[in-house]
């Protein structure tokens, strides 16, 4: 998505070891226009599927989630993180599905909110490692919940959470693909995949 | 706000100790034209204040200030909540805004994101006894910005943080004033008072 690599690279702020700022316009302070045509992107690329529900994770997934949502006129669904060991006030605990992948945060999203007869497109941020993406997508299976496609706002084509997402057969597109992060070089992947 | 209300009573659920949960729309799971809505509403409600900016705080918060935003086409800022003992890596130490009120997480907002400048909407999904939204405040006064009003979808009108905060001069709307709440019984406030 050109409009949003040329905002990467006039706003973007990169810090040694990869790290990527965009705080500016994509995450702490949000421009709303630019989620909006981001959510338009999202629809043009996943429409057509029987999509009939965005799902996502908490906190930053969810302004996409709901600007996608928008278009496709379905709800949103946004995993919780656990906070420390017990899982939301014990009350959920029978009636939630919980993973966590590779030790990272554990995901719960409560039983009724998913089943084998939704089709859901999976919303998210930033793809880097891939264990937010990984855990919500083992949630979704234990639905029976069909995934139509995995869509990313910005991916980190240095780490590795792309690759074994598309080698595991995941229909991911993301709008911008970081494959080189330096203070005053920001190089994007431009191939038919994930475009 | 009438619709909000008549979705409250038909699928909020209610637990003892007036837990109220509303998972199937207004939060976990998200209807996205009820919220479009809402935001409609907060711009009706606050419109022609001069507002730049809407604020927020992660998680719940971001849908309701996102679709506001929408209407007023401004940047939506929204604090994060530290994590253990750490700020973000430590990176935003000296420039970042953070309060805890009354032992509540502590709220940060890069101090780049709020200037004195600034005329803000803070939104905010449910105001039970206020901590988040006085912590909010307190950082939105260290910045110098000016609050222009406050929005709330839902306010659990028993308990003390919505009197607090009117009691202190903020201009405190909320869309659903929830003065009972039983198992078969919600019961709304309806007053000029901040509707």
């Amino acid at each position: 998505m050109k409009e949003l690599e040329e905002r990467i690279i006039a706003q973007a702020r990169v810090y040694p070891d990869h790290i990527i700022r965009m705080d500016s316009f994509l995450d702490h302070q949000l421009d709303i226009g630019l989620l909006d045509r981001i959510g338009a992107e999202f629809f043009r690329i996943f429409s057509g599927r029987g999509i009939n529900k965005i799902v996502t994770v908490e906190a930053s997934g969810i302004a996409y989630a709901c600007m996608t949502a928008r278009y496709f006129d379905v709800p949103v669904v946004f995993a919780k993180k656990a906070k420390g060991d017990s899982i939301e006030g014990g009350l959920y605990q029978a009636e939630t599905y919980s993973y966590s992948y590779n030790g990272g945060p554990t995901l719960l999203i409560a039983k009724e909110r998913l089943t084998a007869r939704d089709t859901v497109l999976v919303i998210d941020d930033l793809l880097a490692k891939g264990d937010t993406l990984h855990s919500l997508l083992e949630i979704l299976s234990y639905a029976g919940a069909k995934v139509a496609g995995v869509g990313v706002v910005v991916e980190k084509g240095f780490q590795e959470g792309g690759r074994l997402l598309r080698q595991e057969g995941v229909d991911l597109h993301s709008l911008a693909i970081i494959d080189q992060a330096e203070e005053r070089n920001i190089r994007f992947r431009h191939t038919s995949e994930g475009q």
